[in-house]
């Protein structure tokens, strides 16, 4: 039989977890389904891990729910980037190794990350209207759908009840890009520019060719057939070795390689932004 | 006897609730409220409703309350656009049908979602000193008035020691603009623009001459003796029935009739801000 | 032996409080830090106070910290402004009179509000290991140090388990600004600028030559040897003492002084930021 990570599985925990993330911006549309969480989960501990993702961009929303949960105590989360809501897309849930449902729509927002809490064990459609609002707009299922089947979950229904079991491969796919080597040099893929504007690349210091600690590195921007230098950079471990306002290749908290620039912007001061392909070619101590 | 929605009528409940929109941005101005309603009342569960409101917008702060709090459970309710701090305006409740209060300025802001939430009840001005902090600021009634007051109400006090009784009539009034017809055609007007930039009207598909489902629609924006004819759009169910960019007339989560662009901003293509006049024209299949 | 305020003073308080500020912007790396508190503080009460400081801005956090602190409850509070992220900068934890333990970079960020709560008690460096993650990366100590080091203590560890004393004199000093008085003027600077604009002196009324109410004045901005004049302006209690659009000298709610204008932004209206100096001059009524 399913369970549910803590909720059924360590019954002392007083509150069950609800991660959440939205691309829903300032509003009052994560505020609703904070409401309807807790109009049928009163003790859910909410935790809010974004919800000024670009509008619409499902990649973001999955780099950051990838980046984020495992970070989380097991729960109940709930990650809401739906450019197709009201259409075909299915609304799911995924059931991962680590004891936690993965509840948003099928449209590859919840994989990377359920691979990264080791795997779906249990894919299931969301099609039990009971656990569902009684109405159903066409343009808030995070209201309507979403968060009223989290917020069941959460509080301690089966994960069966949601509805019938889908197979892992009849799900939308989307991994995080993976990194090439080509001629002593890594093609890697910007895959997330955060806050700061560092700019977190698909790749990781394995990666590099002749080993993660390569000293100076040349990089430039593939742009179609046209190759753009950037500026020359150190690789270092933490930003203040560099001078202020100087870029850095480094490893970011993920175990990713990323490109920095001292309490500046790398994405606007190198002009850079996510999907962008670099070429990184290590040049020595 | 005045009695307080969730905290005196089910007492097994554990942790009053407490939903808080301001137009306070990002600062500590709501973090300073959380402090004083958390050291007066220590198991309010707070949900932040918004605080991005744009500064000063009585009306985008009514509309957002309205839209959210009745997926809120019931509870003591903070709504802070204020514009009027320190002059004469007064700091108000309003006790409503479903058992919620309202504490915030007589300026019009919480009658809307008054309304929605089966009239007002019972209304006083908040005079009572010793529910308020011993200082009070004349720019800061968030902190000094509307906080601790709210806190109390959470924490079980009665609704009456707030303050004297006042008529509902003597109520700053605000109310959702209503929609009209002419010649065959809707006048609406914009009451919302929210962060995907869907523009949200003051009319319900209901209002649509000849019928809810217009299929097609001109839709003509009105300045002054002006009329700007926008792009015709369908009418449509959902984002994804029409292309990516492509315009389109829905109804929205409140059911309201509401203006889209697919995975775009209609406020930013078609040129529509709040308060502004359209006339729709329905044209058939 | 050393005692964290409410957890272990008050020991039925059901959950401890943690302030928490940080320059992280959206993103999930202050709902990582979330998701590491609560792993190991199940019931903590996190209270975000603002995530949205200005990049690298110590100053910003300070005030900002300063501002909200007083009106939390006491706990164990975490503050993360880092542009040293990595490097030599030490891990401070501070103890204060009221009974608060601060956490965070020792830059100078956590110094003033600490003086505002009482002055430090007793100052420690985050040294043991066993209270951080297993694996620390050398760019977001927020999650690897500050948060598990913070949500210990909440959880009750004792302060002195998280390193050795540090004397006070050896911590980055960092203190509010001073104004001081010149030829029947106010020098004074702008520490922060809020979220409306409105500009915040390091100045309190009772520092303004002739008295704390002195009707209307003279502003001028200093920049090196020019001195440009600002519009007069009158000393009010409140904003709606004077026009819409008009610039007015207020107490702000730290007793401050301040200038604002009514319904707009001082600083984009009369183009002043922080760090600014202004000569304030009374003219009387």
């Amino acid at each position: 039989m399913a369970t549910i990570g803590r909720v059924t599985e360590r019954p002392a925990s007083p509150r069950p977890v609800l991660g959440f993330l939205t691309d829903f911006g300032s509003d009052s549309a994560a505020a609703i389904c904070r409401g309807v969480i807790l109009s049928i989960a009163r003790d859910a501990q909410i935790v809010d891990i974004d919800h000024a993702v670009r509008k619409f961009a499902i990649g973001d929303g999955a780099f950051l729910l990838w980046a984020a949960l495992p970070w989380l105590p097991v729960g109940v989360h709930l990650g809401i980037v739906d450019p197709g809501v009201g259409t075909a897309r299915r609304p799911v849930g995924l059931r991962v190794a680590r004891g936690d449902v993965l509840i948003g729509p099928d449209n590859g927002l919840l994989m990377p990350v359920a691979d990264r809490l080791g795997g779906i064990v249990e894919a299931r459609l969301l099609e039990n209207r009971e656990l569902m609002l009684d109405q159903l707009s066409s343009t808030f299922h995070g209201r309507d759908v979403f968060a009223p089947v989290a917020a069941h979950l959460a509080s301690g229904v089966p994960f069966e009840r949601v509805g019938p079991a889908v197979a892992v491969s009849d799900l939308t796919a989307l991994s995080m890009p993976e990194a090439t080597r080509e001629d002593g040099s890594l093609i890697a893929e910007i895959v997330y520019v955060d806050s700061f504007g560092n700019v977190r690349l698909g790749a990781r210091p394995s990666d590099l060719p002749g080993g993660s600690d390569p000293g100076h590195v040349a990089v430039s921007l593939l742009q179609g057939g046209l190759v753009r230098p950037l500026p020359p950079m150190r690789a270092a471990r933490t930003f203040g070795e560099v001078a202020v306002g100087a870029a850095l290749l480094y490893e970011d908290s993920n175990g990713l390689l990323a490109i920095g620039v001292n309490q500046g912007s790398a994405a606007t001061v190198l002009g850079l932004a996510t999907g962008d392909r670099l070429r990184i070619t290590p040049r020595g101590g």
